[in-house]
């Protein structure tokens, strides 16, 4: 499985992914499913996947392409090209849409799930910063001021500590930490979610990647945040009152 | 959906079950998930259920159809009367069985998923406490020192907490603890998980029931409880270092 988790907040973006894939439980492996095109002062652009692998990949090789190919043909559309976040989101939806038409029935065939959900979050220059989730058909919906963030994956485990911190006025590193404090709780309860972990922050109106970042099992960044919260829940909860003699 | 936590510490036996069901998300009830049999200085018995209401209500039903029936024919064994705890899960198990073998294919065949799930705890004198998970198939699992606690329903928003903190030294007061901040945290997380509670609580070796409650949504002790853990993560959640500046 996977985890992966995007905040917009006022003063910008944060997205963390794991890099666990499995097919079956014996067949583990590491990918990167967080993707960035930076155009310094004129866009930046992260993406981030769950699902099917090779609809994913599929997904961001197309893109890429017509990156590519519009180098000799600038009439060619592309996420680095288009006019607003909303178009690069159909962009995406289109090759997602596309992908899903070409392999979904053989995949579910060999009795293989097609499913495939993306994250997608940036700015372009004149336009504010916004975060989509886009589905297998290539729809897809964007995050508000009432719901500001999104996850895809194993998104149960981590979505409590989100669902009470994360607000449009949180600061970016308040949304950063409760991104990491989210993912650390998935993977101490879900195997199919691993380390390292990718990191990306964009800060609002900067038109520029901030941060991108592998973050290593030993990183001691982030191990001293996870023991941290341990040592929070864990005397938070020696605190709490005793209901057992109410009872 | 359903949200149930059964947990096995050395000193006893936990369980807390939510009361909502849906059919769809426009169709909610409220049902009691939660069942015991106490028979003093004998055995105490208790049982939660998740999944297809039907089901779980027919396996229930039997179950006291077995105990009526055995007044007039002792030779009819039932959970009451049967050598063991292990015994007991086979014969709910077989209860389980026989309705998923009357009703699986036509409730299948309307798109409705027959499923269910069944978690069983309690003590018979002269044996151990023990705690059982049955699946639909009637067979069924034991928790261990290494696993000590079930969950069924709604099982990974409240997992975390449990992972963290129970252990088969674990006192029975901070299990309850545990299975009222798993419950906390499911409850804020899944509509699908809602208020009253049904809780009950079994001493090792008391071979009866020590609380059999009813928490409603107003209750001020699970209410204070809640104020205080969401206090503990405010509070935890302030002190983490902050990663932003050095990422």
């Amino acid at each position: 499985m996977t985890y992966c988790v995007a905040i917009r907040v006022d003063e910008g973006l944060v997205l963390l992914a794991d890099t666990r894939t499995n097919a079956g439980v014996d067949n583990l492996g590491r990918f990167s499913k967080l993707f960035l095109w930076d155009a310094p002062d004129d866009r930046a652009i992260a993406l981030m996947t769950a699902g099917n692998l090779s609809i994913t990949q599929g997904v961001i090789s197309r893109l890429n392409k017509a990156i590519e190919r519009s180098a000799a043909d600038p009439t060619i559309e592309t996420i680095l090209s288009c006019d607003s976040m909303f178009r690069a989101a159909e962009l995406v939806g289109e090759e997602m849409r596309a992908l899903q038409s070409l392999y979904r029935d053989s995949i579910q065939l060999q009795g293989t799930a097609a499913d495939a959900t993306i994250l997608l979050a940036g700015q372009r220059k004149g336009g504010l910063h916004r975060l989509f989730m886009l589905y297998s058909a290539g729809n897809f919906i964007e995050a508000t001021d009432d719901s500001c963030f999104f996850q895809i994956g194993e998104h149960k485990y981590g979505k409590p500590i989100l669902d009470r911190v994360v607000r449009p006025d949180t600061s970016l590193a308040d949304a950063l930490k409760a991104a990491c404090v989210s993912m650390d709780s998935t993977l101490r309860s879900n195997l199919s979610v691993g380390m390292p972990l990718d990191l990306a922050v964009i800060d609002r109106d900067a038109l520029t990647i901030r941060t991108h970042q592998r973050i290593e099992a030993g990183d001691p960044r982030f191990q001293r945040l996870s023991a941290r919260w341990s040592d929070a829940l864990r005397i938070g909860f020696q605190g709490l009152p005793d209901l057992l003699d109410e009872m």
